[in-house]
């Protein structure tokens, strides 16, 4: 297993490098670039989906879309009217630099001032990969149970910001949103915490005040 | 990358070893083993805190429980009578072979029917790692959406069982259960599908019968 360790260091310091370019990229365009990830179906597309089209008319905004296979969220964005590009991993758990730098090339980020990263769905491995991105945001869906911060450690621990989606359907869930807090906020205290339902709308306005806020720290 | 893609060729070559190696193993012993696969939060422990409960007078089963921190799992299982052992990956996004070895040493197999594995909660990358099992068995909460088999096929194309949990919520999310069962048939002709609700028992006689006969065919 030594060998493998050191090849998978080599691959993680070659992605470092990569997504420290990326950053420098992004600081000189004045872009914010915020990377979202979360389990498969907590709604990551629907967040953007509202954000994309309540905020059109404050700021300028493209998605880099990641998945496995299909075109599907691209379109979903795209039909908001914000510029979209999908890359499939073809299996691949997670988003690297690599595919970002690809991605940036089909863009045009002219005047951009916010660009969204929707990662594979998967709460493990795409914590370990930075893309460049000014923050990370993990979205929990309340079906998945409040015990996820402390089962998945690391992508609560790395995010700014934890968005509880579907609290629409705690009446019909076993989840305590003091308890998944109480757990994200031992892991990163300074972890801003935003219950939201991305189907109704509800909730989202914080989410909205706390984009406000990281964009404007970013001119 | 090319030197990557051999290194984790060769990982992948050595797991598939040990997979096969576990698989005589189970087969010496006429011990059915299922290595449960899910995203995080889908159901994976109460659908195995119910079988355990409601089948405990007709099979033997044991548990191997794999998180990346935690042992809840082990002990909301081991609360039913069943014997249980925790894996910890310690952020590994997966179980392997190795992992499965260790905890056979430590779980006495004697008499037991049915050995069931609760792999990391994860759509992707556990579905690349065989463990010797009899079967893959998927499970899909219908809070994540229908389009969760078109977008990660290499889990729903492996699996001999779909579960589909979590039908008391259909009456409040976005879920076509033909869309779901369309898609993971177009990927795999032959999976069995089961719409349950875990939580309420609803729909599991099914999964218990699909048991019994892969039992049967076992012995």
């Amino acid at each position: 297993m030594g060998k493998t360790v050191t090849i998978v260091r080599n691959v993680m310091e070659a992605n470092e490098r990569r997504a420290a370019k990326l950053k420098d990229f992004f600081a000189e365009r004045r872009i914010l670039c915020l990377n979202i990830m979360s389990s498969p179906g907590a709604g990551k597309t629907s967040l953007l989906e509202r954000t994309l089209a309540d905020l059109k008319n404050e700021f300028r905004m493209a998605v880099i879309e990641g998945d496995l296979q299909t075109d599907n969220d691209a379109r979903r964005v795209a039909a908001t009217g914000a510029q979209a590009v999908q890359v499939n991993t073809e299996g691949g758990c997670h988003l690297d630099g690599s595919m970002i730098e690809d991605a940036i090339e089909v863009l045009n980020l002219d005047g951009v001032d916010i660009l969204f990263i929707e990662n594979v769905g998967n709460l493990v491995c795409p914590a370990e990969f930075n893309l460049g991105e000014d923050h990370k945001i993990s979205l929990l869906s309340v079906t998945e149970g409040d015990d996820k911060p402390e089962k998945y450690p690391l992508m609560f621990h790395i995010s700014s910001v934890m968005l509880l989606n579907k609290v629409d359907l705690l009446p019909y869930v076993d989840f305590n949103l003091e308890t998944a807090s109480a757990h994200a906020r031992k892991l990163n205290k300074d972890i801003a915490i935003f219950p939201v339902a991305c189907r109704t709308g509800e909730g989202l306005s914080a989410w909205y005040d706390w984009l406000r806020a990281a964009r404007a720290a970013k001119r």
